[in-house]
């Protein structure tokens, strides 16, 4: 058959069948229990990933699981971990939560995981408490400044500015015998905490709330790094094993670290220390004297334990019916800390849905992809990333050669940025609303009826809360979504707000991505009042003048926040990760409030993220655009030539923070100079040659070439020798950079470490070495874009 | 335009436009003086391939020079190296030869580098002489076990059983202060080391003879392992250079180890380290009481100096017709340690007259082909592959996406097997023969003329030397090769041997490329006097019986003897290594005797190794026939499927003698036995996909896809964290084997370190981790093979 190119009729068509009840359906679903990883849901919910791709009328063409022996922690059953202040004489005078509190009925059973600190050692260390802030190092150093010795002491810290494992690594190198962490209502609730300010009544988390998450420094089954966890595969020795905390960790909730923090004697601490618990933060060591905790210590009883879990991937594929050896890989984890209703099951209700309308056309038989287009649910994600990094040890060579990209859905709606707490007659509007309006569905219970919904007083803010102005309603408004929308049980809070739901879109991604994204959200109305695109809308949140395009969007770098970790740093696969986020105008939060607490629902979606899920729908069919644009055009959607300002911005920036030291030391930036303009010349070339390929009649074997070079760029700033510390990352300019300056990271790194060493040390060869690779890779590049035939 | 497969009447004509004699005139040019890497007749022979490969008639598509900055070792003009016996008063009893004997003229002049050791350190080692034998561990245990104190001593090593630089290296570990190395005529010259039996009068070593060499440990640019050698790369500073000797060491000749050895005190070593100098070998230490070196000592003295030089790869391509993108790499090294008539410039003489007929072909406009084929002439390789290896490290990522093969042609011809020293009545003989029937020839000088050449006595034995009955001249013998020999300028010696200049072919090579060396060999004939085939000759002399294939001949594996080195262990490209060789059941020489010496020049080849240059020609025309095959062929002519029955023999090796070693230690195989099932089962799968492919129409694509299949696999076998402390080595089936069981290197060697270790250590891990990474790579091997849209 004649070569076709993405069809945008079957694009509009697939974007249009997306539906955001059958979203919301998929997420009741897959929140309705908590299905941490390898749990007896997890496995559930793997047979239901299976049946779901495998059904008759809108399944893939094959699903399989597969699975893994890793090494998981969990809290002892029969012994809580238990934070405990203790007299000297050993009573109990205060005992914190040891679970959060059963607020909406869902916080409490044998399958809501206690909070803990998964891969935090066992032990029971006992000490003055000590306030660290974050647990930087910066933070222990300004501890010692103050004059405060830290040795056997517990030490409380906050979360954020610090990697959770990190905390503790930094706090035991300053003989820190324990370390707790909080989440401060200052860096997550912008201050509020008084019950009717947090959930069930706003989106803000309540003080029982517990951030769980893992403490492990590295991504991947702990125990084979480097290979697949099979059954049988080498495993390290316990003692052999590295990024473990190196003393025992526990989380808590802000009511119970308001109780111990406010309680502190000792110096006050720094002003950007202190928080929102309504009292002068203080450093410590020890408690108040004359107050209920004095001379008292703080002891940290931690029973975790490490046990080997078989823990499942499901994996699903559409093969290709042109280049079924070109795979576009759409992925997101299934294991939660709870519920997971945000985290991970927004992000896989959005991939249900899309399989779901993709399956159908496969089955109905008009539509194929030219590419194979394969759908993943990550196992054990929670616990270090370890499904999908298991995944890419085993199938390297395979997946390094054939992949197109991938494309991360894991939180796929954020949550909406609240301003001021909901008052009385907010709530007495919705009820009344919904005494006045409502109908019987066997689906959704009780809901309201919109059949005849003016524009009326009572409904208007709701109306303006939904982002519809009533304007909208009678004429002109999205008949679909309205139509939705009078499907749902839905308890709306109607709130003086100026930010709507889900403020904008985001996403992360290496430059080649940047341009399909685009190209999608130009094609996606943005949920709510207005009639711009989601690009439109996400410019005005988020954006940079590019010195190509002007004024853009802007896309964030890729950490290892999620399972595309692997598929960038360890594969050198163009990657990105997409998602609906809040307006950082309204709300300072760190991330949405209830992230791997038990508050994570359901209901926490359905009445604060996304009423009407019209965000996760926006989601989807943005993603599906992706997916398509990817899986389905002649040429492959992937702009190298945006790597130019990448690297053009990385390299002043090296020129401008670090030319003058460098030249102390006689090391020249002439030769990355002149790599950088190779690349950006090759790239150049290759993007003319693409445009003649495009306007004449190309043959198959000509695009595929170029294809070739617009797939395996991103491989050639791999080099699996350029930070031999650092497991997994290979990407010399993606690694995580500890510098401060905002060039490539192995650069940045070593002039950050030797900075205070003398010229002729071996820090500052370990500089030039770091050079010179990133000069061999960005040659490597534009050797790799230039005309095939070239020497 | 359509798919072409592989034109085998242009195969034909390629084959047969091949000339013996433009190879001879080839040879005579690039061997007529020294050429040393970077030295100035090496940049004379840079410029001469790039005047052939632009030649308006004859020339590629492109051709271009390009230089690394790197670091070489050389003698000291001012101080040469001085091997000496000093009495203890300090005079010189004896000086060993600074220089070979100027036997015929071509041993002196200020282009022949005297005899070193590349890379051994400076030094003036002075101690009482010990022998050796070939200076691995073993042999020094044995020396300690007979109760021989090494500390301080001088060693002397022959060559052979252990590399160069091992040799100083482990002479070391006991205290040894400076090694010499020589070539023993037991090892070399089958005994023989008169004058009237070593050259001129036969191909054998004269006693002043000295093999030089590289005694770096790896290969590469010492200074910049894993990146290309660049002006401004990164370099090592020289105490962290690893690979170097640690003591110095200095190559000598027989004529001076006789003197030395034959004077030694002590007792008499194993019968196994005897030699053929003609007296009893002692192992000192010291010399004989009462004898002429009574009380004296060896001094070595080493005056080495490193040099940083620019040393030039050359490189030219033809672009492929339909996948330029795909290349065939052919290539060899310019720079010889001499003359190096055979090596390496008997490769080189083929390549450039493979070139040029294919380069003719292209200029006319009748042949271009499907995939591009590149010409390399790598600089540096005697000094450690350096341009080659620079080479890779320039160019990883897009050589190992794209190159489909590396042609390695080195030593083209080794010589011949002599059996007997040739009598007077020999060269008169041939004397005569000249005498009566020569002509003059602007060209060759005064030649024989062959015109009227009966089957008279006088002749018999000439032409039997040849290899031509009687009976062939006048009836059925090859014209072409008749009308060849006519025009050349040859002094034969007749000698009465069973052997004829060169027996048969020699190919190393990776699984994958036995099929095509083979289709090769079969259509190319034998030169000699049979009729046979090369393939057929050459399974008389080397072969192997085959569970698939029944006796076949025996392919050789990839060391690191050559420029394939950094292609197959450091990209993973399909790899191979040809040559003409002698016949092992007529001599039990290591290597051709004047190897690496003043003696390797062309009136060597021309006379002994190989007259009338027929089995040059041979080897142009298999490589020839690879070339194309490789490059033209619709299907790549690479048999995956021949790796099972590699897999399958190290399989049964580790089961066989590692099996019950490893089951004590409960390590079981099963996972090992599993994978190469998955492989047998994948290749033979996709073998069978290929049948029908070939047997319907299929379109670019579908074969595209299938070949990438077959050209990447070789890649699934790498890992660059499997053998961390080999630099370069990176492939599971053929990274450096130290242990004696002939399996996977990797579990070969853990196991060989492991066995005198208790059970639960450190190294019993490795073993487990060894295998473990094998059992992973096969499998992803058989990923690779099976249907690319299978999960
Ligand atoms: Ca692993
Ligand atoms: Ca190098
Ligand atoms: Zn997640
Ligand atoms: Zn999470
Ligand atoms: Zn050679
Ligand atoms: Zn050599």
């Amino acid at each position: 058959s004649a070569p076709q190119d993405l069809d945008l009729e079957i694009l509009k068509t697939i974007m249009g069948q997306l539906e955001a009840s059958r979203i919301r359906e998929n997420l009741r679903e897959l929140s309705s229990e908590p299905h941490l990883a390898t749990s007896l849901r997890d496995e559930a919910l793997v047979q239901l990933l299976l049946q779901r791709w495998r059904d008759p009328v809108s399944g893939l063409d094959v699903a399989e699981a597969s699975e893994y022996e890793v090494l998981l922690s969990f809290p002892s059953q029969e012994q809580p971990n238990i934070v405990e202040v203790v007299d000297p004489t050993g009573n109990v005078l205060h005992s914190c939560l040891q679970n959060e509190e059963n607020i909406t009925g869902e916080q409490a059973g044998p399958d809501v995981v206690p909070p803990y600190a998964a891969y935090a050692p066992p032990g029971t260390p006992q000490g003055l408490l000590v306030y660290a802030n974050r647990g930087t190092e910066e933070d222990f150093k300004e501890l010692q400044a103050q004059g405060i010795r830290l040795e056997g002491t517990i030490a409380l810290t906050r979360y954020g500015g610090a990697g959770r494992g990190a905390k503790a690594v930094n706090a035991a190198k300053y003989g820190v015998a324990g370390v707790l962490v909080y989440t401060d209502p200052a860096d997550i609730n912008d201050g509020q905490s008084l019950p009717n300010e947090t959930f069930p009544n706003s989106w803000r988390l309540p003080p029982s709330g517990v951030e769980r998450g893992s403490y492990f420094e590295y991504f991947g089954d702990p125990l084979t790094p480097y290979l697949p966890a099979h059954h049988s595969s080498f495993r390290l020795d316990l003692v052999n094993v590295s990024g473990f905390p190196p003393i025992p960790a526990q989380p808590i909730g802000f009511q119970d670290a308001k109780y111990l923090l406010c309680n502190l004697d000792g110096p006050s601490a720094p002003a950007a220390w202190q928080g929102a618990l309504g009292c002068d933060y203080k450093l410590g060591p020890g408690f108040l004297p004359n107050g209920n905790l004095t001379d008292s210590q703080v002891r940290v009883s931690v029973h975790n334990q490490l046990e080997l879990r078989n823990s499942s991937n499901v994996l699903g594929m559409i093969r290709g019916a042109v280049e079924p050896d070109r795979y576009v890989l759409y992925g997101n984890h299934r294991d939660s800390w709870v519920h997971g209703a945000v985290d991970p099951s927004s992000g896989t209700a959005v991939l249900l849905e899309l399989s779901r309308v993709l399956g159908t056309l496969l089955k109905k038989g008009t539509w194929r992809p030219r590419r194979s287009i394969v759908f993943a649910s990550w196992g054990a994600e929670e616990f270090g990333l370890i499904g999908s990094t298991e995944f890419t040890e085993e199938f390297f060579s395979k997946l390094q050669e054939r992949t197109v990209a991938y494309i991360n859905v894991d939180i796929s709606v954020f949550g909406i940025g609240v301003v001021r707490s909901p008052g009385p007659s907010d709530l007495s509007i919705y009820d009344n609303w919904i005494k006045h309006f409502n109908r019987s569905s066997s689906v959704y219970g009780l809901i309201p009826s919109l059949g005849s919904l003016g524009a009326g007083s009572d409904y208007a803010p709701f109306i303006h809360f939904l982002g519809i102005s009533s304007m909208d309603i009678a004429y002109t408004y999205d008949r679909e979504f309205f139509s939705k929308l009078q499907e749902r049980t839905v308890a709306y809070i109607n709130v003086d707000i100026s930010v709507f739901a889900n403020a904008t879109f985001r996403a992360q991604g290496t430059p080649p991505v940047q341009s399909v994204i685009f190209s999608a959200t130009k094609e996606v109305r943005s949920p709510g009042p207005s009639d711009l695109s989601i690009y439109d809308n996400w410019i005005k949140h988020f954006n940079r003048s590019s010195s190509v395009y002007g004024l853009i969007p802007s896309l964030g770098s890729l950490g290892a926040g999620s399972d595309y970790a692997p598929f960038i740093h360890f594969l050198g696969i163009s990657s990105m990760d997409i998602a609906y986020t809040y307006d950082r105008s309204k709300t300072s939060a760190r991330i949405y409030p209830t992230y791997h607490t038990a508050f994570d629902t359901f209901d926490y979606v359905d009445k604060f993220v996304d009423p009407g899920f019209s965000s996760h729908q926006a989601v989807a069919r943005t993603a599906g655009n992706v997916l398509l644009r990817l899986s389905d055009s002649f040429f492959l959607p992937l702009n190298v030539s945006d790597y130019s300002e990448t690297l053009r911005s990385f390299l002043q920036a090296a020129q401008r923070d670090l030319g003058d030291l460098l030249k102390q030391h006689s090391i020249s930036l002439g030769p990355l100079v002149t790599a950088v303009e190779k690349f950006e010349a090759a790239a150049a070339s290759l993007d003319q040659r693409k445009s003649a390929l495009q306007a004449g009649s190309p043959d198959p074997l000509q695009v595929r070439m170029l294809n070739d070079q617009l797939m395996l760029l991103e491989r050639t700033f791999l080099n699996p020798r350029a930070f031999p510390e650092e497991r997994y990352y290979s990407h010399v300019l993606w690694a995580p950079r500890t510098g401060s300056v905002a060039t490539f990271p192995g650069l940045a790194n070593a002039c950050s470490k030797a900075s205070n060493t003398d010229p002729g040390s071996e820090a500052w060869a370990e500089v030039q070495r770091q050079l010179s690779i990133v000069v061999v890779a960005v040659e490597g590049a534009a050797a790799t874009l230039r005309p095939v035939a070239d020497l």
